[in-house]
């Protein structure tokens, strides 16, 4: 089953600065081959569900072990049958709308 | 790794009530074992990392199975290493603030 | 416009329990008249939208006076226009499948 | 009240395409004359929060308008008093770890 996800893993209980906690989960993304895209609320990663949520759990361990007492992840995924859809087809789709494609 | 998550399952391109997929998630979570409580906007539930994640994706291939093309999930997830909290602990907590305790 | 929604508010930057901050988000939402629910992952509002988001700002403006330099929210948000529902009718119906009502 | 944040609007009950929704949505938070960024998820907006949240308004408004019976929304809502931070600063704080900067 392929997914399409918006991943945001919030520490609590350390300094403000989340952006160190980021880019680990970031290089364990990598890591396990998932292909993704930074932005400014969290990361889009489209890949098998069982691998991608192999890495989550990496990311929870990692984030952890780094000092974070306690971690709030966020996660919006989307599967479907009726089509094979990539990340980028997603977003090419509303700018074709909106150039009246 | 234990998790505390809110699981919301949604299908897209089917009739307008969900309560039927909500309650065949409710009995793919109950048949795994897992302490879980339904509210209004989602499904609460507490157990290790690796069960939660095999019965989310069960819930999706069920929810697909039934004839929903598409479904957008919403998951928010917490663990934490400092204490083992359970969820009605978190609940607890509140009520004692509210109470001036 | 009717709105349903689960509330969660999460300070960062403060010690790790965040009881205290629902705890006064609790009692803003109260205090605007807003139908509300308290769960183990947030708080389930029904209201009119402009009531229910200025009592989300309250809870912002809140949270940051009580000592929080940052605050990451999640607010997972339904309106209809098919019919008029209600928090416990949208339970009522996942609990309707169960009985195989 | 500056706010960054994640919109994802989910029109239910429509066809399965859903870029036109989020093509109108676009339309209106370029109209409000709000800073945002579409990405494969959702579209991250910078702005006052009551601005934000009168577009978000109309883009329920609009997306029922144009045949929605229902919709889900979600939102990741970031807010800090401790320092000044624009969208591309998060994702640059993140290239700067990655680069060991």
């Amino acid at each position: 089953m392929k997914v399409i996800l918006d991943l945001c893993v919030v520490p609590l209980g350390t300094d403000l600065s989340l952006s160190k906690y980021v880019a680990a989960c970031h290089e364990i993304i990598e890591a396990a081959g998932l292909k993704n895209t930074l932005h400014a609320n969290g990361t889009n990663i489209e890949g098998e569900y069982d691998a991608v949520f192999r890495a989550v759990k990496k990311c929870h361990e990692k984030v952890h072990e780094m000092g974070a007492p306690r971690i709030h992840t966020i996660i919006k995924m989307g599967t479907r049958i009726d089509k094979n859809q990539a990340m980028e087809d997603k977003i090419k789709s509303v700018e074709d709308q909106l150039k009246g494609v």
